[in-house]
């Protein structure tokens, strides 16, 4: 059973007027920039905008940051079209703050204007950064959400090759198979309010534009996991992507790389960052926190 | 990888003679009682033997118990038909400590004398009687490897029926599912030395005894999970039973149950009662721990 507080928070939520409908992508964008943007960031943190190897990306640190802090590359999700390192602003500080270390927004181009792989390039280009800085990458990890779980994915699946990888990467309600076929698109429709179908189908093509989707740099669940660093999925029982994170983790543990799956039974899309409204939030956030610090020490 | 510790012990482990064969299931039994029931209990710990309900069973705890410590219902591996509480009394000392609260080894009735449903109803006795002791089920988890794994995941549906459930269920390397059809069996048949078709083929029969292997009640995987408690389901990524771990981890998880698979890439079966010799035990045993102590505080 969801907790209380977590019954109570939907219930304020859908009580909220809905919003007047958007008549385009940027309108879209600026409210959700405005909404999310003017948030509080978590007491004891500062954010600064930053240049990160040609990408712009917002830090979130504690104003007191211990010496050889951890970081924590962060990639917002919006379906690859949306969202911004600004709207993830608040939610970044208080994952520093759990974190006590830095977190980078990576402020990725979007699609429809930059598809494939410009997202990715940058977010690799932010981690690079980092690690062209000073930061040894075994205390460097990769997290994201929704889009930003595939491409801390991806990121990590480019890595492999490329080097040098990240010392764990986390996914969070991960959308890692862009070709839209999971089961639980129809199982958990009715109950997910945040991402469906619908949604997935707009936003892939924006992304894609004529990409094959099979490829694992845009769908790392037909990804090559072997020497992978460890993973941490956390989905909700609810979700239409709950499909998507089971087969991450049974394609990455197939693989032998570390895995933890981790399945809040009652969740939707992205509940962690409603973190700290409500116990499973906070459980979700520590849960992360635990695992980075982990594997980081 | 594994660790370097892992190799060494791995190493030092096939230097050593091979035993001369066993004659019968007996003198197997008095082996394992005396190879392993010889092992310390770990410092700071004390161990009894004690009747659960009318079923034998050895108490381990920290010398100095602290008030409203957790209880750990601990259900010992070895087919249904091998080892003990007192082959396990060592590893059960070592959960108590790093817990720092009680753990009960049930020594449950074995096959090929007690087919199912002895083994059951001996772990279902021993957890009533705990409960009957005055400790909350909110305060008591159920826990097991191998057979024991299996025990604990029966247990669990039982007494979604029968009530009162233990608050949380921890399976560790668990059998799941006694129709030995798991693919796994081949694909990691080189791999795992501990457990293997021809072990599982051996023992389900003894155990079954003719009762029908698809029951929920010996294989779990098959159960309806609906309202089951949190769950966290552990296994290495050469075992044979892998297939096992990760199908109740999804027949658990499709049930809405909040579900935690943690797959150690390069561990063997049951690597988790090593427990201290090398990092991949340790950090085994400490989430075990931190599970149970979130789901019980």
């Amino acid at each position: 059973m969801p907790s209380e507080e977590f019954t109570a928070f939907q219930a304020a939520m859908a009580a909220r007027p809905a919003p007047p409908p958007v008549s385009s992508l940027d309108e879209q964008r600026r409210r959700i920039d405005e909404a999310m943007g003017a948030l509080p960031l978590a007491d004891g943190t500062e954010a600064a905008l930053l240049d990160a190897g040609g990408v712009s990306a917002i830090e979130c640190r504690p104003v007191d940051l211990p010496d050889d802090a951890p970081v924590l590359v962060y990639l917002h999700g919006g379906g690859f079209r949306i969202a911004s390192a600004l709207a993830y602003r608040a939610y970044g500080s208080h994952l520093a703050k759990a974190l006590d270390g830095r977190v980078l927004l990576v402020d990725y181009r979007l699609a429809p204007e930059h598809p494939y792989p410009a997202a990715l390039d940058d977010s690799l280009a932010a981690f690079r950064w980092v690690v062209a800085s000073g930061v040894a990458p075994s205390r460097v990890a990769v997290a994201g959400d929704s889009a930003g779980g595939g491409l801390a994915a991806s990121l990590a699946l480019r890595t492999l090759a490329e080097g040098p990888a990240p010392a764990a990467v986390v996914c969070c309600s991960p959308w890692v198979d862009l070709t839209v076929t999971a089961s639980t698109y129809e199982t958990n429709a009715e109950r997910d309010q945040l991402f469906s179908r619908t949604s997935a189908e707009e936003a892939a093509p924006l992304y894609l534009a004529g990409h094959d989707p099979t490829d694992p740099l845009v769908s790392p669940v037909f990804g090559t996991w072997e020497g992978a660093p460890p993973l941490l999925v956390q989905v909700g029982g609810i979700e239409v992507l709950l499909d998507d994170a089971r087969r991450l983790a049974e394609v990455a543990s197939a693989a032998r790389v570390d895995v933890t799956l981790r399945v809040y039974p009652d969740m939707p899309h992205i509940w962690q960052m409603s973190y700290p409204a409500f116990p499973e939030a906070v459980e979700a956030v520590a849960e992360l926190v635990a695992f980075v610090r982990r594997i980081t020490s």
